[in-house]
């Protein structure tokens, strides 16, 4: 039933937007009950305003804590219109019945982000205007609630379109709103009370008894900032992305329009690279693609050969851009397309070199100018570009729906730094500072990469990443696969393949790969062929095995304890001379239940140990596990 | 500071626990304030019980919406004490200091989920109950406020402790669960006033652009149902599993203790074998690990030489046993540690054989009595049993945080079944019913598989699964090497392997697969060499190769386009007849800007038809992305 609006209560902290409404609201006659600055200001732009206090006959007592807490107001809000009884004692109680209520609420969140004392945010936390808002939109069958300024103009418009009246749709759309307003508001106020982030901060990177328990209900407000075209697939839609802690994100966007998987690249690959600088006091970049890193590394000065072999001959190399070149040149067939991140400034050199490659976007702190302007003008315009916010304070727990179940966990704040490689469990106990880094760097790496998860590091870059695999010699051979790969391109007749002119960077990329994997049917040979000025010569598998054997120095990574010695057997194939791994760990042990069946008659961290003994590796438990889903 | 209880305010509508606190009150000699049932039940306990109505002057009015709305009582709840100003004000208007607040809500989710009608639900939205609640927290200086049953006792505990008093400390945390309270109940009453639910099912598979507009704001009330031992890793914690939808999860655990990765897996293989029965209505199955299936089936029934290789033979065979054997058959070393999901009641043949394998859990919607007790016994009694809820309603959109976002979708509820197939682009038109059902089980298989993936099935079983990778030839590779694997078990020199008696079950499995890969060190083989009598004789690369023309009518399905020729010309050396994949739709090339550019100058689609027409292959395009994250 449409509903004319004859009486509205207005009571706004915010007075955005309420010159505009005074000015409908009196052109329509409307009787308005306010109080304070909000009845003052209607006053002047014409309206008849009736003050609550005189309407009560209560005046406003405790500072204003109590002002609209009073039958006669809630009674005009909560009445059911034409209900006998309800007319009746309206009547006797000369209660006024309320058609529209403005209300917004006292900043309770902009206190607490303003570092506001106990009392100030306290204080902050508003009663009577929730109390309001809840009746009024329990009463959705009368009463209108408008709660923010941007509601405005609907109302306005709703009303001219009605002959002064409002409909039961629009009613309850802004019921519904009301209440999604009071239950965010409330858990905010309930999670700064709780002091949460506080308690649990000191039990962090510790399995204490005294860790806090889990709360019992939590509520978390998933506030809109950028509705997405659509989720993980096209089909999916709603999608959004939204501030969870704070009211922002952790990034901006500059250029360009993410896409859902995009951005849980970029969040994930930010994070990596942001942990790997700090670790390591260099710059560090990631290449991203389906969730996982394809590439990762930091900034160490590129060889001769290696300029060469990632085809930077001729260009300008600053610590970034080597970063860059480095994360990129893992396995440069799957970064195509990948998303970038990149841990400090991106300059002018990093900007030119990643201007010819096939990339979806990027995420880095900062900018220089003429780097950006290099960006944006990628893929038409189209490049996505992402400013992180390198301070963002990330909340304690982790929630997510998961196929109708919420799953809470504490966030991985776990810091991995080179105290996690003190416990060497090997007769060789040296880990030169080389091959500490790259020790730091695979691990944080596989971090962030979907498990299960080994990764395999030299030189500063990874080389190989096993992402995903339902077995952890798997994920030793698939890593290593790659990593076979990456170190044959720098086999002399790779590196001498008689390219024809004008063939294009990434043709000549994958044509190399082709080359050294040489699995190819004929009609894939055929149009390979093309690429040459003549047919190459084939690699065979013994110039393959041979050149692989002078594969030296390699670190590898894995987010859980090897369980038997096959995947250190296979990693010495590869020059596998450092590990880290978690360990058997007691914890480890209880985490993995169905390992234990396995290692039930078998010594088998000795075992591993062994066989690291046995090829001259030396390997270091890091009591730290690093499961990604 | 410590306050004494000296008046209270308790109105309640859950009268559970009111009898110990009312006699506690009584004892101490508290002033208490109430209103109808909850006051003729004090006074009968012995309690000194004055009426709100009574000390207000107000009468209750409007059917009881407006009982405490007022600000004798509002005033007595928020005043400052010892604030001279308050004090004043508290004293002329003959204020009473109300020191603790007993309040609880009406039911309004219980009203909703009963299926009241309108007006009964926005009868049952608690107006008052909730005003009283959001002042006594906010006033936590002096205020108590107990809003469950479950905390009375530490209430009387804490009054006992302390005097007559309460402590800030005691107060605060009542608080913020007050606020949560409050929260969550708002939460719920906004879900359920936008109706957001009835809207969006009205575009479910389409994508429309009348789709509603995510919400601007959007508070979900996860609800711990069962604390975890903690998260993805044993430093993350706490950790929890809470219902978000409805107040309930969509299982029940029977047995054993599930850790935060089971969970993932069960939610996933849960859906998988559900919807993959109701798509080729045959009881099914799925072994999952790490969050994607090592194996997956339907329940057709096995040839003699089947049952020979998956070591049946001697077995009672149902059809939901087929399908368990089918699912653990694919890639049996990975499935060692399972987590098990069956679509149907779990019979006690299905029981038996799953008895004897190492396996952490299973979900199914039921369970024979004697099945039941089977499972219970596996692994010293821990072995984890869920059942699950197979009318679960799952709520439309889907919430995660990560690294400091939101992320919002709409769940992906897209049904896959025969009508997906419509759509053949070869010049071979026919898909049989036996491949129709292979393609739906791949098809199902891979959305509940991490992305990349592509799936091999064949006999109503899935094959080959390439999880997690970052190019799709890369996923057609790897799931091609288990394929490889898997039918290289049928080759009679495996079959033939000359095991020593007593060699356990999974010992076989693997030395068989490791027999097959033929890529041991010395050490290995070593170890290996005990598990026989005599050396078995090697498996030469020729007659891998050779078996390996044998298999035949295989399909695959992909969840993203194929961009090139090359899987397809992989996927027929591993005796692929029938492929599903989305289809190089517009749609999928806005989703995949990278791959848009990766076809500029190549007419791919055709590339990919002309192989597969050249290799006499069916494909359907399924017009159906199914990325999985």
């Amino acid at each position: 039933p449409s509903v004319e609006v004859k009486t509205a209560l207005v009571s706004v902290f915010d007075k955005a937007g309420l010159e505009d409404l005074g000015k409908f609201l009196a052109s329509k006659g409307v009787h308005i009950l306010s109080t304070g600055g909000t009845a003052a200001k209607l006053r002047d732009l014409g309206c008849t305003v009736q003050d609550v206090a005189d309407y009560t006959g209560s005046p406003e007592i405790l500072d204003g804590r109590v002002k609209t807490l009073h039958p006669k107001v809630h009674g005009g809000l909560l009445a059911a219109r034409g209900n006998a009884g309800h007319e009746a004692e309206m009547e006797k109680h000369s209660i006024r019945k309320i058609d529209l209520v403005v209300v917004n609420l006292y900043p309770f969140q902009e206190a607490v982000a303003k570092g506001g004392d106990f009392a100030t945010c306290i204080e902050n936390i508003d009663i009577g205007g929730p109390a309001m808002i809840r009746a009024s939109a329990k009463n959705n069958a009368a009463v209108t609630i408008l709660t923010s300024p941007g509601q405005y103009g609907k109302f306005m418009q709703e009303v001219s379109d009605n002959a002064g009246c409002t409909t039961f749709a629009f009613r309850k759309n802004m019921a519904a709103a009301a209440y999604a307003l009071t239950s965010s508001y409330d858990s905010a106020v309930s999670a700064w009370m709780a002091g949460e982030a506080a308690r649990l901060r000191n039990f962090r990177d510790e399995r204490s008894k005294d860790v806090t328990e889990p709360p019992a209900k939590k509520t978390i407000t998933f506030d809109l900032q950028m509705p997405l075209k659509y989720g993980c697939n096209p089909h999916q839609l709603p999608a959004g992305l939204c501030a969870v802690a704070g009211g922002k994100l952790p990034f901006e966007v500059v250029n360009g329009t993410p896409g859902y998987i995009n951005l849980l690249d970029a969040i994930n690959a930010w994070q990596l690279v942001h942990e790997l600088a700090q670790a390591t006091g260099l710059p560090a970049a990631a290449s991203f693609k389906h969730v996982s890193p394809a590439g990762a590394a930091i900034g160490l000065p590129l060889s001769d050969e290696e300029k060469i072999v990632y085809e930077v001959k001729d260009k300008e190399l600053t610590d970034v851009a080597a970063a860059y070149v480095r994360a990129r040149n893992a396995d440069p067939m799957c970064s195509f397309g990948d998303f970038v991140a990149i841990s400090h400034e991106v300059d002018v050199a990093t900007a030119m070199i990643l201007k010819i490659e096939v990339s979806d976007g990027i995420i880095a702190p900062s900018f220089r100018p003429e780097a950006l302007e290099t960006l944006k003008a990628k893929k038409g315009g189209k490049f996505i570009v992402l400013k992180a916010d390198a301070g963002f304070k990330y909340s304690d727990l982790e929630y997510r729906m998961v196929g109708g179940v919420g799953f809470m966990q504490k966030r991985n704040d776990a810091i991995f730094d080179a105290s996690k490689l003190s416990e060497v469990v090997t007769s060789s106990k040296t880990i030169p500072d080389k091959a500490q880094k790259d020790l730091i760097l695979a691990s944080i790496a596989i971090k962030y990469t979907q498990s299960n998860s080994v990764g395999y590091s030299k030189n500063g870059m990874m080389v190989g990443v096993g992402a995903g695999q339902q077995s952890r010699v798997d994920c030793v051979k698939l890593a290593g696969r790659k990593v076979a790969t990456w170190w044959l391109r720098f086999h002399p007749k790779v590196k001498g393949l008689p390219f024809k002119d004008g063939v294009k960077r990434q043709d000549r990329v994958n044509a190399r790969v082709r080359y050294i994997e040489g699995d190819m049917e004929e009609a894939e040979r055929g149009e390979w062929l093309k690429n040459f000025d003549a047919p190459p010569e084939p690699l065979s598998a013994e110039e393959k095995s041979s050149f692989l054997k002078g594969l030296d120095d390699v670190a590898i990574s894995s987010d859980a304890f090897f369980p038997f010695r096959d995947s250190i057997d296979h990693a010495t194939r590869l020059g596998v001379k450092f590990v880290a791994q978690p360990g058997g760990s007691v914890a480890d042990k209880e985490a993995c239940a169905f390992c234990l069946d396995a290692l039930k008659n078998v010594t088998t961290p000795l075992q591993v140990i062994d066989a690291c003994n046995t090829y001259g590796m030396t390997m270091a438990f890091t009591q730290l596990r690093l499961f990604h889903h």
